[in-house]
């Protein structure tokens, strides 16, 4: 058994890594001065701060450290991508229905109704139709797109790579919101997106940190963040979070693609062992298994009885599961996402979210599924 | 000496308190789940981290913690005022010329430069004249006002109670932020102002975070900080930052109106020594020192030559200060609180700033005092 063996919520919050907690205590102690004054100590942390940067872009293959911006998290960066788009296009905004809130319900506080024209998905797969988006483009409708990487609740891979290379080509800004990416999957071609959004504690780096990766210089110069001192290059004003920073930093140098590559097959058959043996055992069906997905996602119907008594008693059993994404959890809102995937209401309240880890074994996800097996029997006998 | 004799730069950053060091480390250990999950762990970092809000409220005299908001900083939770300020309500703003760059440059930004009264200053004290802030009180030409409480450059400390009291009576919303008196001055009445803002690396509690007073219930209902998930009530999207918050609650409360009380008679009489020696033996100008300040705070003009080459000096000696506010350090910019205080450009190239913390003792202000007089001479003598 693993060390977070019954911890299956990786895609609401990983633990943090022991390097990304040793980097945060490092530099809580060595360099807690304000990177933006003048004297010895604040140099030493600016100068910490600028190669956290530069380990952050090669992380993620991008060429030019500057073009990171560190923020408080993957909706702060969000937020303000959006805002920006909003403010400095004057065309339409191509979004999917499937974006994480952070961006769906910015693009609805930022953007006029008749600015925004909606990707179709289809229901059976959770795919986009790229046709649609690719003729939106071509015949020049839209002047900028915003396509997740991964999704949050089915872990389903959207084509960010070819919407960010027709985008290039046709001068449409493009922005990926890869906080669900970034860690699981190989960065490489990211550098291609103008805007990257990217979370530490989805990864293992800790909360209240993220970052965004802005377009090369000339493309987006007038970025502005949060308003105020000159931080970050004027890009997003309040003291550095060095500490919060090198943890982050710390963690993703911990999946880089080349710790991935084994990662994503290995855990992906265990995944999909899990999935065939809960669809065999107790009838689960699981959404957007047809298509490309994250490794470590299985989203699925559960047979009967509303999901959160089954998240109950797997709870009781050590089990951390949920019932869709942490954002959402226990509101009782209907998620979009399901609906674009053409749930109805009903099966919704029997849809859980399970999300494993980098260190998960096939041992964890066999008890998980034994675990199903028991509440199954328990609850068909009430 | 005190651990960090030679540290005079706090309302730049404090160092991190052990106590918040530990509460950071304990919480990410611990209770690292997402407190927004359903399960068992993640209900037990919810509670925890509604036990935070309830210990900041106590610090800060407020009798519902719900009131309270935590944000990423002081820089983001002055944004969101603002953008609420300017998006609902019609009337005026009243706001200081002194105010801080994440105020001053988001009301630039949300605000039609008609909707802004700029509340005068009085060049020679840097007090603001109440007395015209009052009559647009009286004769309804705003709809709210922002006023900060203390000064980050200067020290000087603002009638906010009086402002609160007074918009209180003519239902006219006010904000302080709160940023620099937190932590150093007492707390008690911030629950009468409808928003304060804090930030939790100004009183020792780390990098990343800060919180924000919200109006009573009924008030300002409509409040969205950062769009997204429901997290925070649905008022600050984002995944909670439990150990960032818990850090900070855990440095406030050493902070608390009880011990503040000798600090500030006590450290407030070396600081006025310190200012009287440097006055006397070198022929430095305070700003400000006529009127209330921070017990902490001195800035003053220097005699002669530019400001960097005695900041240069004096951190090869170890000592650590600033030319001004970090937030605007090394950029050339004059600043907007030097130039409300009627420096004119020369002078404000003489400007520096020098800002004690909790347990600076009256040697170390003696030791600083000397190693000015120290760069004095070796100045003099080039």
């Amino acid at each position: 058994m693993s060390e977070f063996a019954k911890y299956f919520d990786f895609n609401a919050t990983a633990p943090i890594a022991e390097a990304a907690r040793n980097a945060w205590l490092e530099t809580s102690v060595e360099h807690w001065h304000n990177p933006s004054s003048l004297y010895r100590e604040a140099g030493a942390a600016r100068m910490r701060l600028e190669e956290c940067r530069e380990s952050l872009a090669d992380a993620l293959g991008i060429e030019e450290p500057e073009r990171v911006v560190f923020t408080s998290g993957a909706t702060e960066a969000n937020n303000a991508v959006v805002r920006y788009l909003a403010d400095r296009t004057e065309g339409g905004l191509a979004v999917s229905p499937v974006e994480h809130p952070c961006v769906d319900a910015a693009v609805k506080r930022e953007f006029l109704p008749e600015r925004v024209l909606e990707i179709p998905v289809e229901p059976q797969t959770g795919a986009i139709d790229f046709s649609a988006l690719e003729t939106w483009i071509r015949l020049d409708e839209v002047a900028a797109v915003s396509l997740m990487a991964a999704n949050n609740e089915t872990g389903i891979l959207y084509p960010w790579r070819e919407a960010a290379a027709l985008c290039r080509e046709h001068g449409v800004l493009f922005h990926t919101d890869a906080a669900q990416w970034i860690g699981k999957m190989p960065a490489e071609g990211l550098g291609e997106c103008d805007f990257v959004t990217g979370s530490s504690h989805k990864f293992g780096g800790g909360k209240g940190v993220g970052f965004l990766v802005l377009p090369e210089e000339g493309k987006a110069d007038d970025f502005r963040g949060l308003a105020g001192g000159p931080q970050e290059d004027g890009r997003r004003a309040g003291t550095e979070n060095l500490p919060g920073v090198a943890a982050m930093v710390a963690a993703l140098s911990e999946r880089q693609d080349a710790r991935l590559a084994g990662i994503e097959s290995a855990r992906g058959s265990d995944r999909d062992c899990f999935e065939t043996t809960l669809s065999g055992e107790i009838g689960t069906v699981s959404l957007g298994a047809s298509g490309p997905r994250l490794w470590n996602t299985s989203m699925f119907v559960l047979p009967h009885t509303k999901n959160l008594k089954w998240l109950t008693r797997l709870s009781a059993r050590g089990f951390s599961i949920s019932t869709g994404s942490a954002c959402s959890a226990g509101r009782g809102n209907p998620s979009k996402v399901m609906a674009a995937m053409g749930l109805d209401f009903e099966r919704m309240g029997r849809v859980v979210r399970v999300s494993g880890g980098w260190d998960t074994t096939s041992d964890d996800w066999a008890a998980l599924a034994a675990a199903f097996g028991e509440v199954d029997a328990e609850l068909k006998n009430q």
